[in-house]
């Protein structure tokens, strides 16, 4: 069902079972797969290729254990020129995917986030809401990328990787604070970042480090808890 | 494809490509969304809220090498009033599903497993068959709950949780039995817990903790293997 | 929309809103649930049973910022007899899944991957490009395994398992290599195998168990960084 009130551009490759709803903006030379599911509002650009079974422009839920409240003035999903997303994925309105942005299969993404340039998502990754990725960065297959969290450009982060925003695990109301990743820094696959940590610019955290402290720019951090290698070390990372 | 043998309440609204199939009950208010698949005899009560392409009440499959038989006994899935189901989820027959229940997008959930009133299973979390959560427990996204496991009201669970109930990791015909998390415990995000771990009542499982033994009520565990904090040291849990 | 170019046998069961496109084979007996879609060329020999919602034959996608080329000369997907496919699973083109396998909902697999006869892939599991997966393997829910990846016969993965192939993560062009698990070795639950390990033949890896550097046949190996348990400790992996 494609609601009439949809804008469709040039040369746009529509497969089976699709729904588009009303308001829908899409561009020139864009492929949707089959079973695709496209909610009210969701701006697609020129040559955006979107993969079969994926849900774009969700609104998000709530219950009543939940402390958020609905939404309702989220802007629209934007997905800019040339970004791919993949199969089986789920993006809520209030999203910005930027030109060349690829989204693995499985990913999911929350309202509020904006993805920059040319970033890799990969395939069952997770980004919430009110979070920030830079340009040129990946986030491997798998990752959790917690909410109210800063991924500056070139970031790299392996597959597996765990993050969280609450400190006193669900106890209440108070400021929720994701970590901060600089520019640069590369984490490896299976690590644990605490809330609120800040990952130093260039800096290393080895795979399965489990991160209690703020790593300085350029250093290289192993271990549970985490801690500096001595320079003298050789290291997997060198 | 709607069922005729299927009873559909008033007030219901039901998407595109929206599968329906035999025996399926559904009550007032309810919103289902696009390319969605109810199974055989599915149950779902007043103002509960299923979003785009999920599958609800699939029957277990199985191949040669894996232990369990077809349960072709179990009941329908039951999803009570207010309960909101996110997208591309899979949830099997045989699950209660409590009144105000929350399960994120890309969560799936197996059969015999009774999800207690305003829980929260997050987005891509997993729960295996056999197991119990109790009322108020949040368990968050990309979460794995094992079969066989008990977790009472309450508990919350952090991001990206792991547990397991095969002490001898395939070896053959024994009892599985998964771990107990009591009744207020809180378990921080990358955590993993051997099998038959019991975490007691109100206790706190540090983030990336591996818990290879029981931790008593109220007690603070951190590292790998988890140990005790000391009571005089500060801790991010505190 | 089932193509007039597929071919489909005897006795097959077919869901509704189901996309089967040109070039399918499929033989006798299969059953393919509710809005699957299967792409070109794929083919799904006698018994085999597709759950709903899952993509069969998609083609890797690519951007700007990833080395990977199209590849236009992959061979059609092969689901082999008995073999069992889940829901919400993305299958790619490229793949041999081998006589017997079970691939839990949820899951995706990589092109050039080959699964032995009688494996099994969890639910949410991911497989990348360029691995071998043996005979009778599991690789338990949630895991992530690697590309360029081997997994020899009778391997046994537990849950939330996390490898990774690139040791400079994302510098730049060089050759990945992931690890290689030998005959009948068995991981924990949540351990992380760093690029290139080497896990020996019988060996364990404890759960939560951070492995730097190659493990000998038959050793056990626990912790971050693991290492090997005395001989005279009892272990719960004894």
């Amino acid at each position: 069902m494609i609601s009439p009130a949809a804008q469709i551009g040039k040369n746009v490759s529509i497969g089976e079972n699709v729904v588009i709803e009303d308001g829908v903006k899409i561009g020139d030379n864009v492929i949707i797969g089959h079973n695709v599911v496209i909610k009210k509002d969701t701006v697609i650009e020129n040559e955006v290729h979107i993969h079969d079974l994926t849900t774009l422009g969700r609104y998000p839920g709530t219950n009543k254990k939940m402390a958020r409240k609905p939404s309702l003035t989220l802007s629209p999903l934007i997905i800019q020129t040339g970004a791919v997303i993949g199969s089986n994925c789920v993006v809520y309105r209030g999203v910005h995917i930027s030109e060349g942005v690829f989204i693995g299969d499985l990913a999911s993404i929350r309202e509020n986030v904006r993805i920059g340039r040319d970033s890799i998502v990969g395939r069952n990754a997770i980004v919430e809401n009110k979070t920030t990725v830079g340009e040129r960065v990946t986030i491997q297959t798998g990752s959790y990328v917690t909410a109210d969290m800063i991924i500056e450009d070139d970031v790299f982060i392996g597959p597996c990787f765990s993050s969280s925003n609450d400190k006193y695990m669900g106890m209440g109301n108070y400021a929720h604070a994701g970590p901060v990743i600089k520019k640069g820094a590369k984490i490896g696959n299976n690590a644990t970042l605490l809330p609120s940590i800040i990952i130093g610019e260039g800096a290393i955290v080895g795979a399965g480090a489990v991160v209690t402290k703020n790593v300085a720019a350029k250093d290289i951090v192993v271990g549970n808890p985490s801690k500096p290698l001595s320079k003298n070390t050789k290291t997997s990372a060198d």
